[in-house]
């Protein structure tokens, strides 16, 4: 069989299922191959943005690696923004980048160019094919890498390696185990935490799992703690039955008075928190000076073990929490403000859904008011590379057909990647975006203004504004096919959605907010 | 002053008049900046593709850097494939990429990544401020670097070193002329020219102008020989006075085939052509075997100074060159094929137009009729990186606000950066923007029908096609502002084309191809 025949029988015997694509000329080969080597379904996005965001959506509710097939550096170059918030979500996905043959490669063809340069920033593992042979085991180590690492790794595949006989399917070693939590590490956090102590258990990866989320909460409950989730955590579940979690507050003078009531800091999946930027007086890493902070758990480890143990160590592992008054929602009405979009969504969410995150600064009310939703995933934007919601809730929809998929989005973020609802309506996937069309960078007036500009001039006022014109995001979402409408209250809102819920296929709701 | 105060100023200083831009927290002290030193006008792109694809066709327009503005890593990320394709046509730009401060880089924050190794794949300087008042001479060596290497030059500029006071205005130096063409170089290839000899002259850079067409042209005709156009020029001038360069076709036999009719081959600021993509038996250089290269001009060296030296010394200076009969283009009937639209656009045509190609396979016969054409200035994808169209007009429009500026635009190119279409609307450019809507990647159709594919299966052909559902064009261009029609016939098409160039402001002709 052929190079590219090799790659895909073996990605198959890894257990891809789907492929996330938008190839070109030296991709052919692979494309025709997934004609000859059926059982991978092939995702076209028409933008690697969309490529990238949807599989790191993918894999996210997968949990196993998600593959990409992306054209040359610039195509990887277009989904370098999205990779690298699945780097920071500690997402496992496999990019194959086609090249040029490699005998082509010294003529300096006018696609060539640096691929390893551009790809090394967003992955834990680089490499190339160096025959057709070679292609399947070089597949093999990228899947271990991306596995193991938790982390996007690239494989450059030239295409006379791909298009050329000599392809082999190769095996797909057993996953390595997630490594256990040193029971040394775990006494010694609960002997930090055996005397009059109040402690922060800060949780990140599989920690925030609804198991996670249960034996945390049994441990801050024993120890008059509170648990809190990092800052943008790549995954979290919240349902009625598990205990809540509060966000650790975005800028860091709000994040360091948070911390103020605690006297220690628990790290468990997650790293010391850092403040997202460096502003002028503020430290790196705002956290009380007096706090004391402990790792039950690196982002390496298993959280889930490390709780269990502490648990176990501590007397915590029978605690019968208290229940929990939920939470009272009122419909919103009138005028439509980042308050108002949040309590419609919470009050519209069908059971079990996937809220994708994007909001930045339409969606801080989300998180307080989500435990009077019914159970639901949280997927986040762990790196700040805005662009990643509608991608993210493609790829989430795919890995779970039966769940509807809610995206919480940002109009400024929407922007970067709209041509993902193109996929949303070739796809028939059960989402509902909902644009927070506030029509400006919100969160960049609020930077303004934290330096000290009340009033903005018309250059800065032109580079943070959406308007003039404000983009119609029902047309926008008709052009690709989605079936959209516009809310300008909180009954058009709550109406708006529930409506989209009760629909196969997706929906957009352009929610334009005045407040 | 304050870091990026200095920075701004020197920038000014150095003729700077548009900044485009797509800004984050990171560069809120430059966007500050630009209220409190004006003179310089900053232009929002929604993405960053649109960003740097328009500073491209600004500079093209202007042969002066252009400046963009963008956010850290990620967002010179989503620049970097249209700086590619800036970098393919010697596009000199300068790149000022914001950064974390200096002193929070350490801690790793959510958004920090590797930006030199992103950078440097398309540029050919990259650099970083070390001090508020480093920031303007880190600004005068990257502009120098961008202008004299005709190159993207990357700044990366720490928030700290723009918030702090410290700023200073530096000189930009004088511009270093072009390196001129050595006499012996000239005289070897008029030694070699000077048997009986049939030689292709092919041209490149500014060889493409007015003048180097009528002084290639008079070379050719005493030599019996002809004039060619480099694969995909970045810039090429036509008109009823200028004599019509050919262009060298896209597949490497059909460019072996055409070569065959040739004995020599001049390079006049341009490099021995190589084949786009690497196919089996085919080799890198697709030139006959019999046929000898001469270098008249490198890209590095003036092709102006090469060609006038030649004409003197092979006595073509003074030549007429032979009245050419102007082209007959008859008026597109019936359903829309490539060559129906690139009769329409010729025959509709206003004076002095830009005209941005990013047709690719729908493109193709414009270049044979575009002699029957007003004058006009034709700028092409130089890079293969698809996604400029539309920001490349943007930019070309910018830049000569006199100028109508049309793109001739293939739908899958489109699709990557159609955000651009509101940063046209915003401005209020005279841009129409012709989208062959053939709702496929046609190009890769033939790339597999090349590779023996004729009938691709269900994964190639949904990988290649762009329907199910089609984007609607009307909807989107509306859904940014800009007024849009459908064209199903010719004459529908010439239709709307006239009322488009008779109207001011942005328009989008959406050309359905069924041919």
């Amino acid at each position: 069989m052929k190079g590219s025949e090799g790659l895909l029988s073996t990605a198959r015997s890894a257990g891809v299922e789907v492929c996330f694509a938008n190839p070109g000329t030296t991709e052919m080969p692979l494309v025709e191959a997934f004609d000859t080597i059926p059982g991978i379904r092939t995702v076209l996005g028409l933008s690697e943005g969309v490529v990238t965001g949807a599989a790191d959506g993918y894999a996210r509710m997968t949990g196993v690696p998600a593959m990409t097939l992306l054209h040359l550096g610039p195509g990887l170059a277009n989904g370098i923004a999205n990779l690298h918030n699945a780097r920071r979500a500690r997402t496992p996905l496999l990019n194959v980048v086609g090249e040029h043959a490699s005998w082509h490669q010294h003529a300096d063809p006018p696609l060539a160019s640096d691929i390893e340069s551009l790809a090394r920033p967003v992955s834990g593992w680089v490499g190339r094919t160096s025959s057709p042979a070679s292609a399947s085991a070089d597949f093999v180590e990228a899947w271990r890498a991306a596995r193991t690492g938790q982390l996007p790794a690239t494989l450059i595949a030239a295409s006379d390696h791909m298009w050329a006989q000599g392809g082999v399917t190769a095996e797909i070693p057993a996953a390595e185990p997630v490594p256990a939590v040193d029971a040394q590490q775990v006494s010694a956090v609960a002997k930090a935490l055996s005397a009059d102590k109040r402690p922060a258990l800060l949780m990140g990866g599989s920690a925030l799992t609804a198991e996670g989320l249960r034996t945390a909460a049994r441990i801050a409950h024993d120890h008059g703690g509170e648990v809190f989730a990092e800052g943008s955590p790549a995954r979290l579940e919240r349902g009625p039955d598990i205990p809540g979690v509060r966000s650790l507050p975005y800028f860091p003078e709000a994040r360091q008075k948070t911390l103020d009531d605690f006297s220690d800091l628990v790290l468990v999946g997650t790293s010391r928190p850092v403040s997202f930027f460096g502003y002028p007086g503020m430290p790196s890493m705002p956290i009380p000076s007096t706090m004391r902070v402990h790792t039950l758990a690196t982002p390496e480890q298993d959280p889930l073990d490390g709780l269990q143990q502490l648990a176990e160590i501590s007397g915590s592992a029978a605690t019968k929490l208290p229940a929990t008054e939920p939470k009272q929602v009122r419909p919103p009405e009138g005028a439509l403000g980042a308050s108002a979009v949040a309590a419609a969504i919470v009050l519209s969410q069908p059971e079990s859904a996937i809220v994708v995150n994007e909001g930045v600064s339409s969606s801080a009310a989300y998180p307080k008011l989500a435990s009077a939703a019914p159970a639901h995933t949280e997927l986040t934007l762990t790196g700040g590379a805005i662009g990643i919601g509608i991608p993210m809730a493609t790829g989430a929809a795919l890995a779970c057909p039966d769940r509807p998929v809610i995206d919480f989005q940002a109009d400024g973020s929407a922007l970067y990647t709209l041509q993902g609802l193109w996929t949303q309506a070739r796809e028939n996937l059960d989402v509902t975006t909902v644009v927070c069309a506030n029509r400006r960078y919100r969160i960049l007036e609020s930077e303004l203004a934290r330096s000290g500009v009340e009033q903005p001039g018309a250059a800065a006022t032109g580079m943070t504004s959406l308007d003039g014109p404000a983009p119609d995001w029902t047309a926008l979402a008709a052009g690709f096919g989605v079936s959209a409408v516009r809310a300008t209250t909180g009954q058009e809102l709550l109406d708006a959605l529930r409506q989209a819920h009760s629909e196969p296929g997706p929906h957009l709701v352009e929610a334009v907010l005045t407040e």
